[in-house]
């Protein structure tokens, strides 16, 4: 089967969903949904609703079952990085290729957009578990999962941590620490929740998580030696940013030989997590590489 | 039975919860919990978990069925409390007496703060009910009503307008709009949410919801009354601050008289509504009357 095409389709399909959930609307709320969907569509890869998408499948479920928890995940993922982006935080101007929520739309509707975004979330993870008669059970595990990864001991936790790293030097141990939290905790859960409301085993469920480490960990590493020698035309960001903003990165602290090989065996180990999967690992597989080679 | 007992034993338990639910940590995330923890534990009214609780009751359930919604949605109220103080909102410097959050803490902190707060609440809601047993149906029902509630289609949407409103002429019609959905929703959910968990009939779920909303537009006007009328030492904020704001309330567009008026009127309607509940409506009657005199 051929995997971009395939990606192509999973990715369409979360556009279609997002926009489903998230249309354009004339009301007193126009302005904010505007700015919602701003961010929205972006131009994001939608990695986390298609490691959703592709673990329901790999425990032999449908990808309607899991469509609006992966959509859910997005949400949370863009509301980060619309109050990531805002001037008290890391203030940025550009984010792939264009202006950031709050330099578009103001400060206030950018905090207020990015806080719909993440409550717009639950709502739709609630109402289509309802609507699609999902297994309550399963459906309360799956929210379950995605609200600890979006919270203090998951994706938040990482930022605080991230905040107060902030122009301090730290070791290799705290920045793993910090990006396990701050990406990998999401895409961790993005992986899981597919696994669950697909159906899968406990075993499945744990296999799959661990894979949603390793990618989630070496697609950070890999942001940061796009930094230094990937493309700006590609990137949609200015080269050299991190180092530019006295961020420590995988790349600074064990140098771009290391960081590719770390690449290299997470990707390998990821892989290997998902044997268990036999013929329908397929597209994890793909995935795993694809991240790896990728050049923006 | 007496009403300030009761209310303060109500008060209790949710403080209790409160602190169960964020705790004091010593880890990499102490800071974000302690500033979480400043702004929940500021002297809050605790009137949407209380109502919660008595709605609960009202329909023949026990407050413990109810008691991680009630702290849920004091959490949302505490978060939209502290985005809204930001300097790009209404930079407000002092709530309760006490520096705001992004005085004390920064406003990098105190964004992810109001974050980690609506992110908490879900948290707590969707963990507690696994943990308690509750009915997957009704607490996935409970979810819904309070994720709407604080959203586009409720809170946030009344932040909007409010946002979009401010230093612009806005008629009654359009205030009571902003308030209904800016204050009224969450206190219409924590009606519902109690009521859904306790058990309630529809019926009973939508006397109730009609009750919240009653009363929580009462209490609005209420706060407009005593920014004008009120003592600054029992509010913990200067007198007159909506005026020199510049902002319309129901007191500068209705006149005094007619708001006092409303107030009542809107509070009887609410008690008319919980006629049905007999013996066990005497907290709710109690509350209603202890919302339009209150001095703060």
């Amino acid at each position: 089967m051929d995997f971009n095409q395939e990606l192509k389709k999973k990715i369409e399909l979360v556009d279609e969903y997002l926009n489903q959930y998230l249309p354009e609307i004339d009301n007193y709320q126009s302005s904010i949904y505007q700015a919602m969907r701003y961010s929205l569509f972006a131009g994001g890869k939608r990695l986390r609703p298609v490691i959703t998408l592709a673990c329901c499948e790999a425990v032999g479920g449908e990808v309607l079952q899991a469509i609006s928890f992966g959509c859910a995940i997005e949400m949370i993922h863009t509301y980060s990085l619309i109050h990531d982006d805002l001037p008290a935080m890391d203030n940025d101007e550009y984010r792939r290729g264009q202006l950031t929520c709050h330099k578009m739309f103001g400060e206030a509707m950018a905090i207020l957009a990015g806080d719909a975004l993440l409550n717009k979330a639950f709502e739709v993870a609630v109402d289509a578990s309802v609507k699609n008669g999902t297994a309550p059970e399963k459906a309360m595990k799956a929210l379950s999962v995605i609200a600890h990864a979006g919270g203090t001991e998951g994706m938040i936790g990482g930022q605080v941590v991230d905040l107060e790293a902030e122009n301090q030097p730290i070791d290799e141990h705290h920045l793993k620490y910090m990006h396990l939290h701050k990406t990998g905790a999401l895409i961790i859960a993005s992986a899981k929740a597919g696994a669950i409301v697909g159906g899968g085993s406990d075993k499945e469920i744990e296999a799959l998580a661990v894979y949603g480490r390793n990618i989630g960990l070496a697609f950070q590493i890999k942001d940061d030696i796009l930094d230094v020698e990937g493309k700006q035309e590609k990137l949609g960001k200015p080269i050299g940013s991190d180092a530019s903003n006295g961020k420590s990165t995988f790349v600074s602290l064990m140098g771009m030989e290391k960081s590719k090989r770390l690449v290299k065996s997470l990707s390998e180990e990821a892989a290997a997590q998902i044997e268990i999967f036999g013929d329908r690992k397929w597209f994890l597989t793909a995935l795993a590489k694809y991240l790896i080679d990728r050049e923006y």
